[in-house]
């Protein structure tokens, strides 16, 4: 498979198919495993690391319910290709940006995917569309009882899975799910929400993990600490407060329409006509204009696009996707045009000529 | 004739037809006059008044070529349809604001019209479309001269036609171009020009004449003095003036296309989405992305939509034709949204759901 025709496809997780998918966009379990035969990450030489890489790779090999994924040599591949899987959440930002032997595992339908020699040996993650922890659990836990008929994981009794983040210790699982919660950020409710979530240990970040900025007002809300907890337990501290969220969103959203329904729909109609007719946009511009006609879409409000068509855009008009989808590379200037124009072939109507000279 | 018919319609200078149509939306010249048998204005009693009303429009009824004219009492006309009339350009602010017995001829293509009792007691106003002033000479000529058959009017040999005013004194006449004028207003060189006009005794106006702002980047050129000039000498010099005044703009049209091609199609074309999707609008706001959508379509950046529907959309959005159009009364908060569905329904693309509720 080559990254090309990953960037034409859509992942399962994007297909707003799940439930509460108007405002649970996806949920994603990930377990960090490290091989008892060894040393954590930070303390491997370059050889070690592709050893580590070596064996990983042919043990995938192995497993027959690996048959149709793909292979990536991270390491090997170009900026814009690292940076690709970024943004369709198929590797960190992290192991982008490392360096030495890496690689990663991708499901065609992009639902699970193995990071080796990220921060840990080995990452898996799962991630299904809507509000859906227990079947993503119940495929996670399916992957790792394969991974573990054929390696050593490093484990300890009293401890659990060993990991070289020591919060990670334990089950080695982060529980997170990815929200969407325009109202909660109009209705300037978002921080009281997020105060609430830290006080019972729950982390919120913005759409690319740790330290990123919420952008699109999609938020990820995960678990803080694994030891201690059993993956159940993980996985029922996300599951209770998920539908709390929700509420709260719903109920912003209820609030916006009764109070200022004129206004509201003001604010998503012109989103709508600026990215039908933008001849250049930044990211920035489009993951907010997008952000307001997801959310008039799940109103009502906007009847002219789908949820999934919406949810791709997210993913397409970010750099990589834009340059994959192209086929070639483009500078920032460049960007905002294939971006506005990317935008105008997927939306319906708002169409303005492109003019004379349009590029 | 009732003014709903007319609100429906489309005056002769708004079909931007006439030469430089794409910069001079049209050609105004005017003439004060006033009866010799009367006080000015400012002196009439209120009898004085309506005995200057019954005189003039007794002599339009003998008029043959006034058969198919309406005669409005402006006096007993509502609020609205004053304004109306104002937004028309065919009665000026002054008249629909005055006290007293006071009227207006309308020509049902709304080349023409006459004021009766505003400052003077006889304006007679020709309008055509582009920079066409010879021939709004020659029509306003002819009336002048049939209405000259039938009154008398107040001249003096060496001063000329006498008027309420001392700046109208002789010829009584106003030459005035409307230019819209929106590169100049982008490139920041507005200023500039109204300084060397104002140097050469030309003034500039907004749309609805004096002290009114210049809305929607409409600006009005017409000479000062009219005393001591002839009547081809004041023609001439708006003439002579005019062609400049196209090509600075047409310079900084150009300039804006070569020096920032992008910016600007991506400026009219939003401002088109825009105007596509807002579910609720202000006028200034109305006005302000007209005349970018109007530069562009004159420039072939927009192709949806013609001249003359936006030439007919500066007009029909604002307040009393919103009211005339609709039918009812209309407050601020239900003529912005009147106004936005107005503009959804005239121009083409960009449709997003009315939703429920809508009306």
């Amino acid at each position: 498979m080559r990254l090309e025709e990953l960037a034409g496809k859509c992942g399962e997780w994007l297909r707003g198919s799940g439930p509460e998918s108007d405002i649970v966009v996806s949920s994603r379990i990930r377990l960090a495993r490290n091989l008892a035969d060894y040393p954590f990450i930070r303390k491997c030489t370059g050889l070690d690391r592709a050893a580590i890489e070596k064996t990983l790779r042919d043990k995938f090999a192995q497993i027959p319910g690996f048959r149709d994924v793909a292979y990536w040599d991270v390491n090997g591949l170009p900026d814009v290709d690292r940076q690709f899987l970024v943004e369709r959440q198929l590797i960190s930002r992290e192991h982008a940006d490392a360096d030495g032997a890496r690689g990663v595992v991708i499901d065609p339908n992009e639902q699970f995917s193995l990071m080796v020699n990220e921060e840990d040996h080995l990452r898996i993650q799962v991630m299904h569309s809507g509000l859906d922890l227990p079947s993503a659990w119940e495929q996670i836990n399916r992957i790792d009882d394969v991974m573990e008929e054929h390696v050593y994981y490093a484990f300890h009794e009293r401890l659990g899975y060993l990991t070289a983040c020591p919060t990670n210790v334990g089950t080695g699982m982060r529980v997170s799910v990815m929200l969407h919660l325009p109202a909660l950020v109009l209705t300037r409710q978002i921080e009281k929400v997020f105060r609430s979530l830290h006080k019972i240990s729950l982390a919120v970040r913005g759409l690319y993990g740790e330290g990123s900025q919420a952008m699109g007002d999609f938020y990820q809300v995960s678990n803080q600490i694994t030891l201690g907890k059993t993956e159940a337990e993980l996985i029922q501290q996300v599951s209770e407060v998920a539908p709390a969220l929700i509420e709260y969103e719903r109920k912003a959203r209820q609030y916006l329409v009764d109070e200022s329904r004129r206004e509201l729909h003001d604010r998503v109609s012109r989103a709508y006509g600026l990215l039908c007719t933008a001849q250049t946009i930044s990211s920035e511009e489009t993951m907010q204009l997008l952000s307001s006609v997801r959310m008039g879409v799940n109103l009502g409000l906007i009847r002219d696009v789908a949820i999934p068509t919406v949810n791709q855009l997210f993913i397409h008009t970010q750099r990589a996707h834009l340059q994959k989808l192209r086929g070639m590379e483009l500078d920032t200037i460049e960007r905002d045009i294939e971006r506005a124009n990317y935008l105008r072939r997927h939306l319906k109507g708002g169409s303005t000529s492109d003019g004379p000279g349009q590029n």
